[in-house]
């Protein structure tokens, strides 16, 4: 592999100048077999000489074009080392773009915004219907406007969305606060110092920290679109202005110690990316994540998952008019290639009645396409049902992550192949793991058919704020309007070797699942908080089936041992008396 | 086995009467063969109702005589079953007494004081060098005295001795305050409010709440002298007058569900017992500690130790003087029964020079004994070394136990029999195991020979004060003035398959080892608190031999990745790129 070193193009660090399209000649310069090697040291990035482009990215926000730094594009067998150089960012805008690369490496990198594009305040007083809150403006500059938070950067300028509080003495989301944060009517009181206004249910508490959400979610830390082996390892992501990383109809990714975490150089900080940490969709192959750290995030470090979309208009017994639903995933022109394998979806039960080879497919819109099939579509599927792709679903090893304190759950993963979670810690404030998947709201789609979780630590942390979908510690929880009792939405599902530390009684829910085994765990009691939770029993199945909650050991007393189950009979449920060892599994 | 139901020896639950003589009658009179069986409920015991015994007992304060409420004593084959029964004390006493016993239960009971023997606080202000602590006179009544907190109780007054400072966000010991309260003078402002004035070093937090230490160390929740196979079953001891559960001489102990956490049937409470939870010293057999729990105890959890003494006098070839030489631990008859073996220490090494049987042991005072042997003793061997009873040395099996927040440290185990510490969760604030022994200041024996520590969680709240020999969150630190490193210590050490949280430096601290095997464990890094240990490399060794650091797995960057090593050679050191499996161990 050639080196090439980016000094002979003229890219140099610590020169505040921005290099932008001298790395971005380098890479079209070098599309093939080149190693490239950068001097350690800080070098900037300006939204003005940014590239533009339209590009369609999967759950972030629709914009005419997006702003990018580097871009590598069409490029194989590649690896870009960054040496422990530092990027800094000026303005929305993406870092690192891949577009059709085969067999590349991103590492040795750190990734920040000279102004992030969330802020953070400290408490200073709170009472009644309003708190004090103290922004740096050195960091964080912004002005009340007509009652409105503004934050100003870098010729952008953003109202305050939303905020989540950080319990200083731990680190972590407060417990109870979740996304209880009000609308607010701001004031500025003096330098830096601001009134908010609002109906707050709970209280911000003097001398916590607020993330300061502002800004639409529309750039990623890391875009690969359509990629094949893909490497990302050694990089730290302090902050973002939408997802972490994004990954879309790639294949094979690994991730190796990437980290999304507060930037730490210049004191303690809590924030770090804008939104998800690793955003996996309609991605095939093995998906690796290990040794990675996720804290501060403003939402789910970890989603795999495809998206499902709605038929519009049947328009022969072959071919349909069909539509991307959410308005944060559009446009996707290989949302499906002609050889890959379709499911048809009930809406109701989300059963699938039958599948088909795709014969083409192609955009009448970025909101809509046909999609023509070799074989016939079966008959009870209509307008107002869906599709999802089989082929574009991936297999999922991760491993000996931390997934640390931020704003909702742990990791999201819905996929027909082989998951396996193992030797993580989870901090989580929602739920540690979500099994999802629907056709109705968010259109994530993938039906679990095979899922290891074991020999984790699952922290009493977990579960201590409220969001969608956390009906316990790990929630199985999908969107099935209708369920349906001989079609199980997931199944497969071995919990097993791991530790749970509980403060509160839900610790597995499961919705239209078929076999699950939660045997040969330990749970202990904590008394750390006060249970807050609506779900009072320590295992919930609704409309599940062969259920074996086996022998596990208990330590302490918990808040509940009650097993709760609604429209499935109780012979569904074994509690065998046997401890299954993690290699078993 | 008979039932004997306690209602026929007139005792009878919620009367308020005091039972103890009834009891104590029932037990008299029923010495083989039988389950004693109580009805549910509360069962009140007085101080001015116990029995009066001379009693020794190790590693408690010496007084002439102990106040007893049940004694067993010569009892074999019984059960005692409180069927879910509560024990209320009121004053100094020993709820529970066994001596001498044989095959007995002890289970299904709770043991808490009207007026527990500690004492709780709530800071309300804190600044420059006084505080004020509402104390609430209806739970812990007390009063200012020139200069003195003086606790009152049922016939008792005791000042306050110390105090410890627990979070009430977390429920855990403050970071960085450990054993760090000041002498105080005390005035009293109104109706439970008293200011504390002293050199606060480190000035509590308004909102926390103190631990307020008064009382001697006099009487155990629970002491077992001489006995033989006993269990104590699903036990909840929430306060007590010294040592949680002490067995001293005893042979094969079983520790099921025992319990040492704070009351909370009426509110948070973070006081429980007021020593150590099980002190268990000079026994042998085997010793199984399961799933029990200990939280807000003012001393180390679990001790399992022997006693060592002085030689004062070599009096010839086979006979010496000895001495006891910690004033906690005297007038142990039974040090050493003919027939056991006795080994010689150097007094600087810690090394055994050789051992022997014992002949003859007899007291001369409750200081001082004659000890005659079989065989010589060691001509090296002279006044001021000193002996240790290798019979009276216990193997211990420690699992799925919960080694929760409190004062000091986790688990303390010095035996040369075989120790398995597994799948047990610690959040103490001191180190979580400390594998100690010394002859110089505790005189807490036994050299550990055979020790394995695999699939434990150790939380990042592990090592967050100071105690004494507190080096890493392992911590292997016996008090060898002189260490010899053709005569290590310790020895034969593994510690595999564990889950560490680390927010500071150092994991493992080692002195006088020989034969330590880190291996397969996940270091997880923490940012909940600020560094702050004195020890800054992740490991150090101290005159160790045969260290092994292999395989392990690190998620985040530590604070240290450096082995620090000092009188020992590198080559002592190797660190094999392989990992061992839990169950090779």
């Amino acid at each position: 592999m050639k080196k090439v070193r980016a000094e002979n193009y003229g890219i140099r660090p610590d020169t505040g100048a921005d290099h932008g399209e001298d790395f971005r000649r380098m890479f079209r310069e070098n599309p093939q077999g080149a190693a490239f090697l950068l001097q350690p040291g800080r070098y900037d990035f300006y939204r003005e000489n940014a590239l533009h482009r339209e590009l369609f990215l999967s759950n972030s926000d629709d914009v005419p074009e997006r702003n990018l730094a580097l871009l590598l594009e069409g490029m194989e067998n590649a690896v870009l080392d960054g040496g422990g150089a530092e990027f800094v960012f000026h303005g929305p805008m993406m870092p690192v773009t891949l577009l059709d690369c085969k067999d590349v490496t991103v590492k040795n990198l750190a990734i920040d915004w000279e102004i992030p594009l969330s802020a953070e305040g400290e408490v200073r007083e709170a009472a009644g219907n309003e708190i004090q809150v103290f922004i740096d403006p050195k960091k964080y500059p912004c002005r009340a406007e007509n009652g409105a938070l503004i934050f100003t950067g870098e010729n952008w300028e953003e109202p305050l969305r939303h905020a989540v509080e950080f319990d200083v003495s731990t680190g972590k989301v407060r417990y109870d606060t979740g996304d209880c944060f009000p609308k607010v009517e701001a004031a500025e009181l003096g330098e830096g110092l601001f009134r908010l206004k609002g109906d707050f249910s709970r209280l911000p508490q003097p001398g916590n920290v607020l993330v300061l959400r502002h800004s639409p979610r529309v750039h990623a830390g890391i875009f690969a679109d359509s990629c094949r082996e893909v490497s990302f390892e050694h990089l730290n992501i302090h902050s973002t202005g939408g997802l972490g990383v994004l990954c879309q109809f790639c294949e094979d990714l690994n991730f190796v110690d990437v980290n999304l975490v507060p930037d730490r150089k210049n004191g303690r900080r809590f924030l770090s990316g804008h939104d998800d940490g690793l955003h996996l969709s309609n991605n095939r192959g093995v998906i690796t994540v290990e040794g990675c750290c996720f804290e501060g995030l403003m939402d789910d470090p970890l989603n795999v998952h495809g998206t499902s979309v709605r038929i519009a208009e049947m328009m022969d017994s072959h071919t349909l008019r069909g539509e991307f639903v959410h308005p944060q995933s559009l446009g996707f022109s290989r949302w499906a290639l002609p050889g890959q394998e379709v499911s048809f979806l009930n809406r109701r039960s989300l059963k699938s009645l039958g599948t088909a080879i795709v014969k083409s497919f192609s955009l009448l819109s970025k909101g809509e396409f046909v999609i023509a099939f070799d074989g016939k579509i079966p008959e009870e599927i209509g307008a107002g049902d869906a599709l999802e792709n089989l082929t574009n679903t991936p297999s999922l090893i991760c491993r000996r992550n931390l997934f640390g304190s931020g704003r909702a759950r742990g990791i999201l993963v819905s996929t027909p192949k082989p998951v396996l979670i193992e030797q993580n810690l989870f901090e989580s404030s929602g739920c540690a793991i979500l099994l999802a998947g629907d056709a109705n709201q968010w259109y994530e789609s993938g039906s679990c058919r095979d899922v290891v979780i074991r020999d984790n630590v699952f922290r009493d942390c977990c579960l201590t704020s409220d969001y969608q979908f956390c009906d316990g510690v790990i929630s199985i929880c999908p969107e099935v309007p209708e369920p349906d009792a001989d079609a199980p939405f997931h199944s497969g599902i071995r919990i097993a070797g791991n530790v749970f530390h509980l403060y509160d009684a839900p610790l597995l829910y499961a919705k239209s699942t078929a076999g699950l085994l939660f045997s040969g765990n330990r749970l202990f009691r904590s008394h750390a908080y006060k249970p807050r939770h609506p779900q009072k029993a320590l295992f919930t199945f609704d409309c599940c089936s062969d259920v074996n909650v086996g022998k596990n050991w208990v330590t302490g007393k918990l808040v509940s041992d009650e097993i709760s189950i609604a429209r499935m009979e109780e012979k569904e449920i074994s509690c065998e008396d046997y401890e299954i060892s993690v290699e078993q599994l």
